[in-house]
């Protein structure tokens, strides 16, 4: 896992639709729903019939953990979901990346109230994506 | 028109469901459509069986800023779509949140090449808050 400016990267030697499918249900074992799922590529090419690669943006929400920010800071919404990327990087290679929610604190003004529920889904999709590839 | 830590914010002297539907309608008028929504209050329910006020996350995409933003940096589409956030404030007052698009730059090192499309997405969000005050 490599972390880039804003996101943790896992690189996978496997195609697009497995990297998705394998991230969904990585995300699944750390209580993660899927919420939204964004079709970069097929939202590009209708509304500008432009071609993109293959390239999905899911929305990951683990309740718990967005009932107590939400109950913390009222304003986090904007933070949520979680995003994780998927997208292809050849036709056998595959990226995940997921937000790096310390990161995107650091974006909230650090707020102080919001860092152990940041940290702890900091930790869980570290962890999500370290399963990735094992 | 208000700025929060990482967002522009409204708060307007109508209800909840009239807010959403300005809103949206706004923000059609600035190039954004809305690609996700997502209920917290229906979903906190679902989930968990925890009340909370209404509060809609609404996931706004321009898509030529957004195709010009991913095709300068791949990984940008974990800052996307902008959230604007909807919600119950009383039964006659609503406020309406946008993401801060200039303020996310920070969060992504303060990528110089995503400052000019960063700065557009932002000046056309706060045009749409603006439009619901008037």
């Amino acid at each position: 896992m490599t972390e880039t400016r804003y996101g943790l990267q896992v690189k996978l030697p496997i195609p697009f639709e497995q990297a998705l499918e394998k991230a969904t249900t990585a995300l699944k074992a750390e209580g993660f729903g899927v919420l939204t799922s964004i079709d970069v590529k097929q939202t590009l090419k209708q509304k500008l019939d432009q071609d993109f690669r293959r390239y999905v943006i899911l929305g990951a929400c683990n309740p718990p953990l967005a009932h107590k920010a939400l109950s913390t800071d009222l304003e986090v919404g904007l933070l949520l979901p979680c995003n994780v990327v998927v997208y292809e990087d050849s036709p056998q290679t595959s990226v995940v990346t997921a937000v790096a929610p310390i990161a995107m604190l650091g974006a909230a003004g650090g707020a102080a109230n919001l860092e152990e529920v940041a940290r702890e889904a900091d930790t869980r999709l570290r962890r999500m994506l370290v399963s990735l590839e094992g």
